[in-house]
């Protein structure tokens, strides 16, 4: 049994971090810490999960820092996981972090994007993308994975094989995606109180999302050229999901068998990614709660467009989910395991 | 045309007021204040309404309370408006205020349960309940009214004929209400977080809400006995609605043709409630951005229980639409001027 | 390994037993089956669980009736399952319906309630009352557990402690209950088409629901003396979960003390029910996608009232959660197999 | 006053159009049809509009056809429209149409799409295409108008100024539309019922929707040169509104000041056209219940990408509302008549 640490447990991937966890047969979660919540009792912070965190350390993150534990998860916000990560590490802590910090390749960037002077840029070189549909060897292999974002993951599942099979041009993708209030997190603010958010829909972020400039890293590095996408994000009246639709344009002579095949090569064994048969397409709500990414394409031959859709839940396989699954692949667990939960249907 | 302002113009209730006097063909909307919007030019501080507000001024209560116009409409919070009456009466401005300060007959009561000293016994003294349907002819007579909270409309609409029929007993009466978010104001907060409301129902307030004694107190005038209301209140997934579901019990003898004609007498010629025929139930969709009070009732002759239902927009009926109701009968215009908009549905 | 075979598969209650028994240790899914969507492959027909039913023989009723399995689980309708218990009782295979087919002990009550003439009520007077937390014991030595409806599954576990240890007057008992609209099922309706209901609240079934005997019989059985509740059921513009507001009368000289006690003495090792800690009051959101019923209740002593607000999933405890409990009681497997899953918050 | 019918008023459509005409001072409410709910009292189909209807008509198609009005709204499936607008023309009775059937100018093409044969190509010859921002002249001059489906409104009246102006290449456009649910109609499906909606986003129509060939036309004339639109029409858990994400290539050396322009020369005077303020994004709650179309766009010189974002309300501006300010226009009203309502927020 793995002693299991969540930073940040009770925001929104917190809760998820500790929903699937409890579901894990391998580990026991030995610490969960809060900067908000830990005055109030176990029972009063987490609701849904009333009589099943009996034993479990609660607390503020400087009091459980260096509590005895075999793995952590760092469920915090950007800049503070870069500063935490260090001393866990140093002392042979494997890292999952759901931050920004360590998901970009160039730290200037980063620092760009975010607005701020990145804390700890050497370990981010030796951070590896947890995104195991890529970079599943390298995540065995290291002691901090670096959670992809929760757009990056849909648009990068629906759009990597075609990039990386040569298929497309590297010009003109467009990524429009819409997302779940859940992925702005559990800060109340207007733009998410609930009368704001009802019954409508909004796009926000415009013209550059932090998300961005991950998506065109890995599907350059995917493309073995630069690839920059325009990406607009959707807030909906819903909870969980994200929805992307990616337009792109075929090379020329691709045809939809190439499509096809790509597919087939790239995530005919995933455990998580499901291709939908002809004549179907995604939905968000048949993966909530589940860390599947379900896909599917159509081409238009006439004007060589093809059209990618794909659903995921943005706590799970968005978030929470891609963190247990990079932390079984580096604890040595089965892939699955904790995540065989099935989607919540209606 | 009367010159109108509207203090605390940037809540939903000012919103309301705002949309609603804009179709007021007797009203010039003058003056609009705001403490914490005032900042943003019109356009941004009032997004729906982009193009209908040139030339009114804008800002915040302190610099606008000395403007000129004809009447005001108090949106503030409790405690904040028995402070800007008094002024404004003082010069002759008549006030309609939406605020819990001047609803209550018992001061000491409105004390202990606001947990504040009130600021104008004396005016409050001199203040009629602005509910037209009882306090009609009294509230053309004032200067100043207090509009009904949302929950004592509904309630109260529904019950009112019964008791001042004196058909129900006045023991043992149950009002469980279901309201919408926006009855919890535009402040954001964890538990008007949108991912914290959307496809849950919770109570709130239990033992006692602050709006039980407005029932309380107007039944019991009906009743000319005390009536103590059992109220329960539910938060409900969506934005507008109150739907309020009373229990009570019939007097010996009472029949249902009894209740029937209570209802034909009290309510047979009100413009803005709305009797249900025989097999329908009220539904908060079909009031929905109207000033109606559906009702509709069952007499269980077996176990002698009357179940009255009543729906209510909350920002309408339940608070801007009786303000405006209110002020028209102050003003001396048709009392549903500006009023007439029908329900959005769906 | 049990082979299981759920009858009426593609309703809600189907999916969401196909969802907890894929996680049940000791259940292999052997036949579904469903008359509407049986020419569809099963990858379409249940999109959420695609990949995970190979193997699964899916149909017509007619054709898999007779197939090879050690247990059925019917989420057929009313009547229908009155006729398929018999023969699969007949060949030894032990039956767990949730239809209202086998829950009433009067037999002509539930001619009378749903209209039609029963089938067997050789075999009605043969089961069991599905909730365990009342009639376990019974449970563990029936083959054939008739699970009861969710309204009465919230209501009677929210009442039955106070009833059972005789704290409550037996008359003007209130159960005001809320519902998601998956307890409505899944045939489109005018009713339940979407925008007819996002957005609004609404009672319907009045006076009497067909859940209203369910709840009498069980407190009249836990009281001892004739229980009829005033039930009214309100839809409400969300998918799962079921909220019952409870007001009763307490008898003379009950204390708060004794409801803690009451409580405490029938759901003290309860797994699946929580009495939330002072302060605390129930959401559907803290118990969506669990087997969880939150209980909480406030006592005002100058009144004598009592006010019970219990919480469940209606599509998990009341329905197919319970079924699945009452599964694991009849063929020996621990109570809470395949019912670990935690709420999915938010 | 101008008596008026509505064919098939008892769809969204129809609702919306009485809700606007009960408030146009220059319309009287004479005739309603309805084939599913005739048989009903007015009160019962109508119950947002129960006490307002008193003295209309109210029956099948059959027998209200020939009844004497004097101009008449067709809120009919298309091919019911083409049949029934011929006789009312003959004798004189102007038309507004709102289904398809006389949208298009190439009526093969409307045969392919629909699959059906028109009933009436002559009539469509003679029928002008309902918006006004494009066709306001012609549409003064007309006896039938076609009003726009709901999809085309958004994105047509977000990207015909840049094509009229010639600032956008005509290749690569991408319209990604979100859409409510009353855009599907009033007829209960699976697809809509309410648990198989709540919570979730998916796409449909792909790969090409009905709507696709009207935006199509539209701004192919504005271009002046074929224009052909990539587009995904995604299903929203909303009951009112469109957003539509156009994604663009400006032509060498526009710069953002010729969008700019071609915005203010082509919607300067537009009533119900807004164009937002720098920094503010288009939302359908700032809309809904409105005859508005809010805009903004963004021009990433890098890229020479143009993104436009519109917002209506699809059952106003993108259905009855359009229609009203057709009939305005056709007779001699002010084109604001009716349609002063402001938007419903929150």
């Amino acid at each position: 049994m793995k002693r299991v640490a969540i930073f940040g447990a009770t925001g929104y991937t917190g809760f998820e971090l500790i929903r699937m966890l409890l579901a894990h047969p391998g580990v026991k979660l030995s610490v969960l810490t809060s900067e908000q919540y830990s005055a109030q009792p176990l029972e009063q912070a987490f609701p849904p999960f009333r009589g099943k965190l009996d034993g479990v350390s609660f607390g503020k993150m400087a009091d459980l820092a260096s509590a005895d534990f075999d793995a952590a998860f760092l469920a915090l916000p950007h800049t503070v996981s870069s500063s935490v990560a260090g001393p866990l590490l140093a002392r042979g802590v494997p890292v999952v972090d759901l931050s920004a910090d360590f998901r970009f390749r160039d730290i200037p960037l980063y620092e760009s994007v975010y607005g701020v002077a990145h804390k700890s840029p050497d370990l981010a070189a030796r951070a590896v993308y947890g995104l195991p549909e890529i970079h599943r060897a390298a995540i065995r292999e290291t002691r901090l994975a670096a959670v992809p974002g929760c757009f990056p993951t849909a648009v990068i599942l629906g759009l990597y094989p075609l990039f990386a099979e040569g298929l497309l041009d590297r010009n003109g993708v467009v990524a429009d995606c819409k997302t779940g209030v859940s992925g702005a997190g559990r800060g109340p603010a207007l733009g998410f109180h609930y009368p704001e958010v009802e019954g409508g829909v909004r796009p926000y972020g415009l013209p550059k999302h932090r998300h961005n400039p991950e998506m065109d890293q890995e599907l350059s590095l995917a493309a073995g050229e630069p690839v920059a996408v325009t990406f607009v994000p959707h807030l909906l009246p819903m909870v969980r999901g994200i929805l992307a639709t990616c337009y792109a344009t075929a090379k020329p002579k691709v045809t939809p068998a190439d499509v096809e095949a790509s597919y087939r090569k790239r995530y005919g064994n995933e455990p998580f990614v499901r291709m939908l048969p002809p004549g179907m397409l995604p939905s968000t709500k048949d993966v909530r709660g589940s860390n599947y990414c379900d896909i599917a394409w159509r081409f238009d031959e006439g004007s060589r467009r093809v059209i990618v859709v794909s659903a995921i839940d943005n706590l799970v396989k968005g978030a929470a989910g891609a963190a247990v699954q990079c932390f079984n692949l580096m604890s040595g667990f089965p892939e699955e395991e904790g995540l065989r939960s099935m989607p919540l249907f209606p």
